[in-house]
């Protein structure tokens, strides 16, 4: 499904933007890189910004036209700075229009479409797209660099293509009769240095309670404070003979 | 309120990362960029890169420590290619990390710290966080380049920030600074009580370190786990006497 992604980049100016764009789009999973008369291509400046995705260089299409590049797609958005509909187009922010991509992309080509670096897409080519999508920015200095909206447009093809979350691996936690014991061996070793006094007792213990059920020390970690704990008893018991 | 996220990047190599990670902040709306000993700066090539971001590079702090660009935060976010929990941290992908971050942003500093081109942060740098992030990605090629993470996670802060659902934390939690001062009782009351013997030290501290870095005590805990210590020095003390 993310191979019926493309992006097109037109008249892009500097060769290294073309190499991180290559690198941002298989940082994602994307593929396939459409260059509309490049004005530097290809280069050393951009393989060596593309670091790992120098393939995605090597199958890149080159083309004469945003017409071309485009050609077989069914949906084509473009991006653009600007929060404002200008062409009576949807305009979407960069999550929705992501989801929609996805949507889409299950049933054929789709292309995202990044103007050049000094001013974007021009007008007869914003004319072209279905959809105008644009990322959410500091109002006073929204530009990104078309490198890094790049980056953006296809991590969030990339979460909405891939929505599992990520499990993270399972610890071992003791059990509560285990917390249990803990909290008392605490309590006598906080009686025996009179951290806690019979006539003032306070919350310190409702306290801990809380501060280690919320903590949840896994097991290794909850023997090794019982550990610390018997070392103070061995040694107040030791001054104490 | 995004005045209090801080960007900390460590040995930066290439200049142009530096400007780039300055444009991406501006284009999210942050403003306060971190150096921790970087290769060349000021530079040409970062001033180019960072185009109408200039004023953050030249507002940028350069420090020869982690610790010290991090010392009066409360919140300390280690960003990881790494998918898999390594360090008993919290593990989280971007977007409900940003999420942590806009919360407790509101009551007080937070840093994000990036690690080098070549090989992120090292283990006693991630051992320095509280939490650690990554940007769901391409298993077979996960690596972005460093200013492109950072334009992620501030994109997803600028999102968090707008989406008016984040919650805010009630908490105050410590400086990392106190933290350190806590980690130095802890450890004197350790060798007093002979749980830490000179010659068999083993990864005892790490371990204390680690846990008490995830379960992040507040402030008022913070406090009373001083005061257990105090009370453990005045026992033994005594006894000595």
């Amino acid at each position: 499904m993310l191979d019926n992604i493309r992006v097109v980049l037109i008249n892009t100016f500097h060769p290294g933007n073309i190499g991180a764009a290559a690198r941002a789009m298989k940082n994602m999973g994307l593929s396939q890189l459409y260059l509309v008369e490049p004005e530097i291509f290809p280069s050393k400046e951009a393989d060596s910004r593309a670091a790992g995705a120098k393939d995605l260089l090597e199958n890149a299409v080159v083309v004469n036209s945003l017409e071309e590049a485009i050609a077989d797609c069914q949906l084509v958005i473009g991006t653009s700075a600007r929060t404002q509909r200008t062409f009576d187009l949807p305009l979407l922010p960069a999550r929705e229009g992501a989801e929609q991509v996805v949507g889409e992309a299950k049933s054929g080509p789709v292309a995202l479409v990044f103007g050049r670096e000094t001013m974007g897409l021009h007008n007869h080519e914003l004319q072209q797209c279905n959809i105008h999508v644009y990322i959410p920015a500091n109002p006073e200095y929204p530009v990104l660099n078309v490198s890094q909206a790049i980056q953006l447009l296809c991590y969030e093809i990339f979460m909405a293509a891939d929505n599992k979350s990520y499990k993270s691996v399972q610890e071992e936690y003791p059990r509560q009769k285990e917390m249990s014991l803990f909290y008392e061996h605490l309590e006598k070793v906080l009686r025996m240095t009179n951290f806690i006094i019979p006539q003032h007792e306070g919350k310190v213990l409702d306290k801990l309670h809380r501060f280690f059920n919320r903590s949840r020390p896994e097991r290794t970690e909850l023997n090794m404070l019982r550990g610390i704990l018997t070392s103070v008893e061995e040694t107040v018991d030791k001054k104490n003979d």
